[in-house]
């Protein structure tokens, strides 16, 4: 009985490796399949949706989706099973997006148009990273993400303090234009502060009236100039990022890298350097 | 009677400890309720001035209004009991946004349509700050005011400058283009040079002629290539603020200065650093 | 005779210090005059351009554009008595302007519409600095300008790559979506290339077919990203400056300042540094 | 025969020296012919895009093209003879661009309107900057080449996460407004969410829907953040590629490095910088 348990768990771990990791022969075999796939049931569910070609191709379309789903959730399923806590991967980043990337076939059977929001299963191309695993994309990728993570806060402050102007200058320009300019309401002339003060300016609303005029020139130049904020904020971390990760003294109590020269202890764990 | 005053001014430091504190029980209580009221009643604006609810839901939503009005006003009385110095809140920022925030209710009675300057409200959210009460949240907050101060003469002049470009371009293009082409008036060609220069592009005013479409095609590469001013500006003095800042920490055990701000202890003794 | 020119002279350098310099009492209040009165005359061309306004009150805003343009020319040529050299203020940048804010009204006797060009008079408004003469303010804009200065020689490789680039892209666009979608010829699509790129997007010109719109977002995309150049150019010199201007260490011979504390000798003309 | 073809390698090398280097006189004067002509060809082919023009002119303006044609044919002829290996011209860069400039002509005989992709000759005025040949123009270009070259791999990852982010927002804007508001299918989604997170906003197809107008404001706000993102990119790399070109800056006389790129004398032993 112990044999068979063991058995069954060196398959099951010989199952992990193909699937989750990319070093061996098959690993890699798998996930190239896997990309080709996704990006190939990525384009059906795409060309579905152009009416012209569904009325011709309809059938084959809906034909391959299935096949598609039926192939995914096939994998789902061993993924579920070759992983030792099953709870941990279903609850993960990439779990989630699998589970979301089989789920709306079956809803289609329910909810027509469902089956469109298959285009998540695009979200799982992220994988092609893991395949690459180019050491420099890794550390790049990793570079980027500090840097955001370090500028949260302030970009936090930033957006709220956005949102609270939008709000503001929405209502105004409720008040001045009114309906009859087409700022039907405050959601409305919220929604027209975004599209300026973004500098996006689809022109579907813009003010009629003059004082309007005077204050969309305001908020224009007010969006022109703050998109000096998020730049500055995260340029400032990513040259803090990369000029930690460029010194090569790593603790060996915490493993954190990035430490100065003239440094004596680690600053995160307070351990001794060597 | 000098105890009777000092008892009123103990029942008034105890009332100024919950309104305007928060590190209290009843403090932070009294703060969070006041959030979930204020932003209840910016949306109870909102929705009033969406017609169809409005047709619906008027009277109740008219209520409501009086309801959040009554209540801020008790709010702001008690304010102004509780502050020792009434004038210096009265003509503080929060001061003049807490009146500001209930005088609309009361002016729509004479001037209807004024009720929905009470957006003004989501300024009070700001208060939001205050409750987080993060460490890490203010000192970002200060960085970045810090380097909009630093970098306020800069942005004057950038501003100066850019306003005399666009009425230039925009009486340039008010002679080019000429009323028949959308360009009625000079201020219109300004409001048109505004939008241009800022790349927010509307559409709703746009050159016909060819010498037109070639002068906003350069007043469109000078926009790309100035939004580098502020830019630039905002980053340099963002840095040297995040260097400054890192230069004054000092270690409370060794008195080194110049630790990381995401240092938790001293490189130079290994001490936690506060 | 001798003393007679002496006199002259006398009379010319106390016109001078009042016109064109502004430390003294006299000098200061020729000089905010001007300012204002400039500011009035740029307000009648702008209000002369609104018809419901010319209609009304044409006659009182000729005679006041006449009254300013008579003011100003008398200005003009107590400015050129009073210079010792008279064509190096011809032909400094001030004294251009200050003749192309006069010429237009002369010149609306021939041409009607002419006058609307008086707005140019804005650009005297360049003289406010002079009279707000704050250290701060001057020596924040030469910042800038040596920022810009520096980076010329990058920000001209910017522009010229952008328009081959815009060039070679309205040109495929004009082949792809043809005159039947607004792309009447090789200019009108380099002009909605640059629309694009520069991410203004008006939308009087949009693709409407396939290709089209692929090679648009093509475009869109790289015009997101290449904002960064000029950006990153401009952020990197104005943090040079700004350190070099930080450094108090100034050569005695060619009185250029920012030295590194290390340095023996000026980089600029290779005297020895005190 | 020896000495022949020593004649014949003679005449070679000589045609090469006036063809591809600019640095004698006739390499100089051969290279500005080019330039004059190329930039004349172009402006041809741009008028004769012009329908109006092209009804006038159009028999000189095809007479003309094809008489650029043949120059330049020639001038491909001339230097694939002086050349020694002629396969590295034929492949590298401005060999094919060479070869892309006079290939439509012949093509537009079959092909009616291949002529317009003549103006791919504006490429071949990126030579310009070899005559130019200004040390100060080619180190700046090669700085901005490396900062770019340097921060391709981040770039990457931002363009990779761009397209899959545009691609489920595109998705969700097709599910949401449908072919009714002008999303017809989910390229035309993605054609839409490219067009609103690069802040271009054309405005032919905007959200109608409330749940749509609250998506766009989300892509809006984050298209207005990511921006920073290449921006932050470049800067960092940018300001790096400066301070390592800095470094290497090195006296010919102390042989210390580290000098400023503006510094014309060794800050340390105050001798001449090459």
């Amino acid at each position: 009985m112990k044999i068979e348990k063991n058995e069954s768990s060196k398959w099951q771990s010989k199952l992990f490796v193909v699937i989750f990791e990319s070093d061996t022969f098959w690993g890699k075999f798998f996930d190239i399949i896997l990309i080709i796939l996704i990006s190939f049931s990525v384009l059906v569910v795409m060309l579905e949706s152009v009416e012209s070609f569904r009325l011709e191709n309809g059938v084959l379309l809906r034909d391959l989706e299935w096949l598609f789903t039926i192939l995914f959730t096939m994998e789902y399923l061993l993924r579920l099973i070759s992983v030792k806590k099953n709870l941990s991967y279903v609850w993960s980043f990439f779990g989630v997006i699998d589970l979301l990337a089989i789920a709306p076939t079956y809803l289609s059977v329910l909810i027509p148009g469902a089956q469109f929001l298959l285009v998540i299963r695009v979200l799982r191309l992220l994988r092609v990273f893991r395949i690459l695993k180019l050491v420099k994309f890794i550390s790049q990728a990793n570079m980027l993400m500090q840097a955001l993570r370090a500028s949260r806060f302030k970009i936090s402050i930033f957006i709220f303090s956005i949102l609270t102007l939008v709000i503001v200058i929405g209502s105004l320009m409720y008040v001045i234009e009114g309906p009859e300019h087409g700022f039907s309401s405050i959601p409305r002339g919220i929604y027209w502060a975004i599209v300026t003060l973004t500098t996006v300016g689809y022109g579907d609303i813009s003010p009629q009236t003059n004082i309007g005029q005077v204050l969309a020139s305001i908020v224009m130049i007010i969006g022109f100039a703050i998109i000096a904020v998020p730049t500055g904020i995260l340029t400032v971390e990513l040259s803090q990022v990369q000029r930690q990760m460029s010194s090569n003294r790593t603790c060996g109590s915490c493993n954190n890298p990035g430490h100065d020269l003239d440094s004596a202890f680690c600053k995160y764990c307070g351990e001794k350097l060597e």
